[in-house]
């Protein structure tokens, strides 16, 4: 049986806080997801695997979330041309900038999108997905569309006291 | 007339040499695409044309360079749905610092796909597009697949004295 | 009706804690100002409403405060010769540093002076908001020195264990 | 006899090279100005009276220019409620950094807006008094807007090979 | 009547908590010292006083400790010969990273000793100032050995559980 | 009587918390040790005794752990030929960026193996030494790879919400 | 045929002038080593084949050198209990700060013993490897402090001016 | 024989042209001194001889210079109650950050007074080394005083475009 079209992946348990926002951004948009732990480091053989059998099991597009030195999303792209998005998780000490530049410095030949440390990171892997399989389903766009004036629509005129 | 499915912008004629890597790439693989220069800060007018129509004209993937305060992509990708990924320019002072902070700390709604700073982040963007695109064109997805094998192929065993 | 000199805008509602110190201290000045939310990357037509009517309005100075990828005051610049001063919201992860280089690093040809990160910076905009008014307004220039009189007063000669 | 509208300050002939910049770019807007070299820290009487007498003396904006710990325009700022403007110049070991810092965290009650580090800012630097003079004088409002208008035509269309 | 051979500045109240320390450092040391607040941009007619009267009242060594864009160590000792120590103290953005950049980068010609940000930097400037008094004190000297002494025998052998 | 293997130092009591989990990963193993505060600043004495005497009493290897200027496992490094690894605590002020500077960048002729900031810096400087000790020792290699074997068992297939 | 105690790999040709001062540092030890260009990110395949086979073909320890999002030396110590040791190489962009991150901070659990940026760090991975290797066997143990004192040897005592 | 008052010690020979500057200063003011090279790593047993007989051998101040993970200014001050003054080195890859944190993150308890990076730092090292000595010798006093009068004086009015 076919995969769905995005696979989220994180290198560990407690990157979910992060990843979750991503998978609740999919949900709110119909587009079906499996989400995974695949840890780079501790569970190098399970990267291999789900990297290289990605695109023939139907995945279409793999969002991946680590921190500190976050290699998932740069070796996942090493495994695969599926388009790969990074997601770089706050960390303790340094705050996600290790795993920023661990996810973003990627060398020209292997590219990772990356997006912003934590929330907002995960929240806006789950649009660039839902833009790109927009590209050829014409009513995934015009959900998207709609979400994206529902956006618009709820920033108010003015600031308010009472938060 | 429909335009090619990839639009490269980038603020200033200064990008073009870090942004060219991203037009061979594209050749190399043989997508079209078209170059062009619109600044955010400069030629505002010509940003929210350029935003507002890509999707109507036919582009489907937009790849944005910009140095400093690098405004660009994530205003492009403020005025469309279309995936647009940032190429973080190396700018003097911060050595794009500045670029990158500015292209990948988008808010939560607004997704940019950032790439690495410099040349690598610009081959990469353009492999990103391919990737994408292969999505849906088999012929290139196979071109992608030369690319990545001769790639591979030319990572020689030993390092030389030679360089 | 003509608006009041300043317009204080944000990119969210979050920012108001910051802001409403640039519109508490321009209010202890007696300056009247308009404060109005307008998100560069959620609202894009917004902005460009605020900005390329701000002056025919009869606004006189604006500032603008964002936080990460700080585009609003920077784009507010790009689509008004009106003075623009931006305030580096902190944000999450990089506590400020990034709303600092994206409002900060702009290129030469359309400035932004920009305050420091926070609060210092919010009531810093209205204070040289307030420097600037007072330029030809002598009752303003006479409260400005007042206020900056108080402010000297009001630092104790000695450090005290009673905080 | 009455002191042009505008002082450039600098701490040392070596941040001339980037604060002629900031004199030229008020040329080509007709302004007047006068530039001093002012150091803070090798001339601090220099400095507490240029900065006390720099409003009756006439002046309506300061521009100071100043590298490493960078002192100069948080401390005319301290000593006049004219509008201070300032540019952090590149420095030798931290690139600017150091100099950005020290200018723009100035603490709430003693505003310095700080334009980019380096050339950008001095530019910058001289367009916001440029634009805060045209306040009230029509014609350098045509000005400005003029100039403007010829560097958004000066934006070519496509990158060229021929840099 | 002659002033203790210490000054302990601070620019502001909140400076108190940390600069607290090396009054109790010194006191330890039976070092007579004077604290005040004396704040380079809100009171810089009383640093102009301070400084420039410090070493005819009979204040041998100056510690001073500011955060953000920390001006009042450097301009201190751009008034006076006497030896000044700085005290980085934390800032809320940057964590002091501003202080410290604002403190010891001073240029060739005015220095500033510079001593770690936050309590670790306010009890270090107390004991360097009385190493430097202890040159041609033996008394202090005797005292200052006995002190490092005790410090050294305070030092557990082992790691304990029990904190 | 000969040392156990692993000798566990660090500056202060207050780095026990995090080397801690030195010592746990190496009860773990079955890994002999001893933990012993030497600070490089307030007992320099210590530290030369027990760095050049380390190899003759029998230790194999040092692991170092110390915050701030982190000069501990560069000074032992310099005073041994042993292995040392050295653990940047967290710091206050700079979250442990200055512990890390401050240990892994020894010229050349002196090294310090670096593990990450914290914690995981801990737990990783012994499983180092475990590896070190597991080429001669097949038990030990057995054990390393049991935990090994365990780690990658840990890791669930899926993120759960219950955390 | 079992391999040399040491192996080198680098992620690029690029890396050789870095890498090449661990080989030479090696061999004025008398320790043998085979070099490798191993890429994580170009050759994923070779990766895997070398980090799984190292222990077994009869590697003792690894060095390994990469730039930019370095992955190399983590993913080669996920997939081996052998010691790994990394040398973040300078990039172009980040002068080696991202390769140091992505190097250094390794999840608990999967160690990498990090050297200092650059030649430095090449060196001393050479050392460190040494040191290791000595721990069983004398002669190299013996070579190592002769290394040891003529590096002490070679250092004058005083400046000179004829450099 | 009485050693002169200060002395200058630097990690390295390649520090020199950087102490230099110090040494110059000193000569420019009649202080003499003696220069060392003092590496904390490479002569740990010569560090450890300066450090501990400084002060009885006739030094007053001590003067140390080193770059990247710079330990010598902080282990001279463990080892003795002297006076000591850090200059940071600019470093290759991290351009002196490095060698500023590590000397200025000195513990409570052990004090380095830090100067600049750099040349800068050398020349402010010496100066502050003069303002103490001077604290008991008149004719030095009046040299400063001159020195810093004839620095006053050597500031232009007014930029130049004859660099």
């Amino acid at each position: 049986m076919l995969k769905p079209p995005v696979a989220i992946v994180m290198g560990s348990q407690s990157d979910w806080p992060t990843m979750r926002l991503a998978a609740e951004t999919l949900e709110a948009l119909e587009i079906e997801y499996e989400a995974r732990i695949v840890s780079a480091h501790r569970t190098p053989e399970r990267l291999v695997e789900f990297a290289t059998n990605a695109r023939a099991e139907g995945f279409k597009i793999i969002i991946a979330g680590a921190g500190g030195a976050a290699h998932l999303p740069g070796m996942i792209a090493a495994m695969t041309v599926l388009p790969v998005f990074g997601v770089p998780v706050r960390s303790k000490a340094l705050n996600g900038l290790d795993s920023l530049y661990s996810i973003v410095q990627m060398p020209g030949g292997v590219p990772v999108g990356t997006l912003a440390i934590g929330e907002p990171g995960a929240i806006n892997a789950a649009l660039l997905a839902a833009s790109i399989l927009a590209l050829n389903d014409d009513e995934l766009a015009d959900r998207l569309d709609a979400h994206r004036e529902r956006q618009t629509a709820a920033v108010p005129q003015f600031p308010s006291d009472n938060e």
